[in-house]
């Protein structure tokens, strides 16, 4: 194969790389969001051709030709290509280390577990749930083992969402901000409570969905190539950067809910939609990992949208549709009342300052079960011991404990250390970005777009054209966890005038 | 390969070739129901992929031989498998004989086409669409010639959907049909005119779409493998017998739009629900032809659906939903108001006598356009003349003439007879249903389920195991467009006191 047979060749994997992906994808969507349930009986299936497919492209001789025709001349591509070619060789190694039949049998397992999660949850029965959880497990630590034997299983999937990313630096960290944030809890949980009562009377559904218009418009967001739907869990996807996704899940007694989940998933569909044009098509479009991903969208929840600012603006909104409840309130009772922390059951649900510990309680479980310490059937009795221990509740069921949250039943396990990393990547970006341009002010004028530039500018149109490390150190220099601790210990000692 | 290798091929074939499907329709169900728009700008490559992978799939030899093995066995196999051989040897010939780049290309055009057509009926722009639809059409007499040159190219089409049918047929057909209709609308031009004003009201669409649940329960659909979305243009479309949707549009001016093409739809779903359990998967699985399938559509939406047991149970709910407007009616006034037979502009919205006009006109212009005598860009003007023609009706713009169907954009040419045909094969079933229960009374006593379970044993679980003129003939002999006469006849002679 000739360097131009190769690259002609790379156009259409890519190509249908790109249909099958698509396909899978929208077929997961569509199974969360309007697919009647007894859709669930064949979507496994169809899950498991379609991966077959996948791998099969990815694994076969002609593939193996292009790739390593290519690699070898990588110095003559041009850089979008060459790191195209390196990453899709990256995935063409892992990828063929796992027999064809085991790699198809688990999207079809994922597929059902996914299914059989959101019944159990409904249904608050963690035991119908418990066989493919473990099962989830099981398989993620074999094709751990698959992908690099030399390596400790759970270090392979931190890598998988977080290049680079191992136990020993999650340990770390969590540690740094663990000893950070408790005391900052404790001290709160002794100062005066802040009433948010107002935040927790009933709005009906349908008001809630005109608000996600009022925050997406706010958030400079193209729906022309976006759109919300409504899911048990949020989640962001995208088949392209011309058509990504997001849904939410709005609560009649708290309207914050779905407010915070639609900026934060609102903060994934802007990195995605704002991916360089150019990388369309290839395996570089897209976010850089999970932890970056996680930046982006934590920074939109948090950052900028629990700030005095754009707190200000939810309350001229809420004012006037709900004149009843708010007028009266001052902004300050206001910004008080959205950034009430207290330790509480649901993740996606939690302050920010609480909510690195939810975190936490669940990279410590999936540790527990790599090392073979527990089971699938014993993490319930775990999950509650940990939140009485780390933040002090009582879990009254399963459905608000370890069925909460979809992730484990979708395979994704080394995911949620992403989230707090993210988060913590967010104090770091304010501080650059206050070098550039007054960010409280951007966000009082409503020129959101101007912090979108800056992300698109600065991150967003790499894609996955440098590694996430380099992500975050060429716009930020270093990590350093204490700044998110500074930032925290600064907005909630004034909040709580501690 | 030996026959059980055969088998054992048939078997993956048929889940990748499902699987393919299963994609594609889901992407083109998105496309029109929930996708963002802007997603048409890379949904056409998706949708060429997946039909060059099953073009390949069709056509490769590890298929040609599998089959070739299987056809010299056939004597050997059980029914089902021997059938299946059969349509899948049937439709590799066919698919083989069209080179794949044009294959693909015209999934491609095709998806682009629908878009298009979407924009220009929204904003009533038919110059915008034309170029789209003489490629259609234009592709569409190309691969009738590739399929075979020895026939004429549009039979070749009508035989895609209906196996066997020829423009000899049909012109008989709707010759006897227009000679028994159109004395009978003439006729009722003349009578005492019908008022529906109150059908005309303002129902909100919020309303509306309750109704669509009581529609649902009356017809007894299983929801857990149904449901229905709105869309431009109202279809049904299914995945698997476990995965069928339908879609429809609510008009806040006319109540009944809705409901009937619930109906409609519902009577597609129900057919493609109850196909035969032992037929998923296979080639077998679903409706046996489009006649089949529309006579079913049309037999709920109007024989059993404009029925008087039946509009007394609409009445019913009316008064209940909106007594303001429907009390003081009575049973028969509101079964003639739903029975109002006008020539109209809009074929979905056609009352029951004159719909079939709508179709011929359909017919007419498709020849024309086979025959070479007219271009797309004269079809407006065809269209308009031939429905002042045959129907006495000024079309106002293109949006509600030549735009208002989604078929040709869909690449569904040679369908349109269906729709005819299968009206006129519903009069012979009620015959037959007539035989073995009285038919009114199961409506009047809300047992519209008896019906369903007739039918489901005569035809539905059969799927495609028989050829649609055997699958109507089993049931009713021979075909006799005079019973749909003399059907309409009666109706509407007592209607309109004729």
């Amino acid at each position: 194969m000739t360097k131009e047979q190769a690259l002609e060749k790379l156009k259409s994997y890519e190509m249908t790389s790109f249909a099958i992906s698509h396909a899978s994808g929208l077929i997961y969507w569509d199974a969360v969001t309007y697919a009647p349930k007894g859709s669930a009986e064949v979507r496994p299936n169809t899950m498991g051709e379609l991966s077959r497919m996948g791998y099969e492209l990815t694994t076969s001789p002609e593939t193996t030709e292009m790739l390593e025709t290519l690699m070898a001349v990588k110095d003559e591509l041009d850089p979008v290509t060459a790191r195209d070619v390196s990453e899709l060789y990256r995935d063409y190694e892992r990828t063929k280390k796992i027999p064809k039949d085991e790699f198809t049998a688990y999207q079809m397992l994922l597929s059902q577990s996914e299914s059989v999660w959101h019944e159990a949850k409904e249904t608050n029965n963690f035991e119908m749930f418990e066989p493919y959880l473990q099962k989830v497990f099981d398989t993620q630590k074999k094709f751990a083992g698959y992908y690099d034997s030399t390596k400790n299983p759970y270090d392979v999937c931190l890598d998988i969402y977080e290049r680079g990313l191992t136990r020993e630096k999650c340990d770390e960290f969590f540690s740094e901000l663990r000893s950070g944030i408790v005391p900052l809890i404790h001290k709160i949980s002794k100062a005066k409570q802040i009433c948010d009562a107002p935040l927790k009377k009933c709005y009906p559904l349908e008001e809630q969905r005109k608000l996600a218009d009022f925050i997406i418009d706010r958030m400079a967001i193209d729906r022309k190539y976006f759109n919300i739907a409504e899911t048990e869990h949020p989640f962001t996807t995208n088949f392209s950067k011309k058509d990504v996704r997001v849904t939410t899940h709005y609560y009649e007694n708290n309207i914050l809910s779905g407010i915070y989940s639609n900026m934060h998933e609102g903060g994934h569909a802007l990195y995605e939609l704002h991916t360089g044009e150019n990388l369309m098509y290839t395996s570089l479009a897209g976010g850089a990992s999970m932890a970056i991903h996680e930046s982006q969208s934590r920074f939109y929840e948090n950052i900028l949208g629990r700030c005095r600012e754009f707190t200000d603006i939810l309350l001229e909104e809420f004012k006037r549709r709900f004149p009843d409840n708010f007028n009266g309130i001052s902004s300050e009772e206001f910004y008080k009342m959205v950034n009430v922390a207290v330790p509480s059951l649901i993740r996606t649900e939690a302050d920010e300052l609480t909510y690195c510990l939810h975190i936490m309680i669940r990279y410590e479980i999936e540790k527990m079960m790599f090392d073979g310490k527990i089971t699938a059937k014993e993490i319930p009795a775990v999950w509650n011991r940990l939140y009485k221990e780390y933040l002090g509740v009582d879990v009254p069921d399963d459905k608000h404990g370890a069925l909460q949250d979809s992730h484990w039943a979708g395979g994704l396990v080394g995911y949620f250390p992403s989230y707090a990393i993210g988060s913590a990547y967010g104090a770091q970006y304010l501080m650059e970005m206050n070098k550039d341009f007054d960010v409280k002010k951007a966000v009082s004028d409503n020129q959101i777009s101007k912090i979108n530039d800056w992300f698109e500018e600065k991150i967003w149109r790499f894609g996955m054209m440098k590694d996430p490390v380099d992500v975050f150190e060429d716009v930020c220099g270093k990590f350093k966890p204490q700044c998110y601790i500074d930032y925290l210990t600064k907005k909630f000692s004034e909040i709580y005038d501690l």
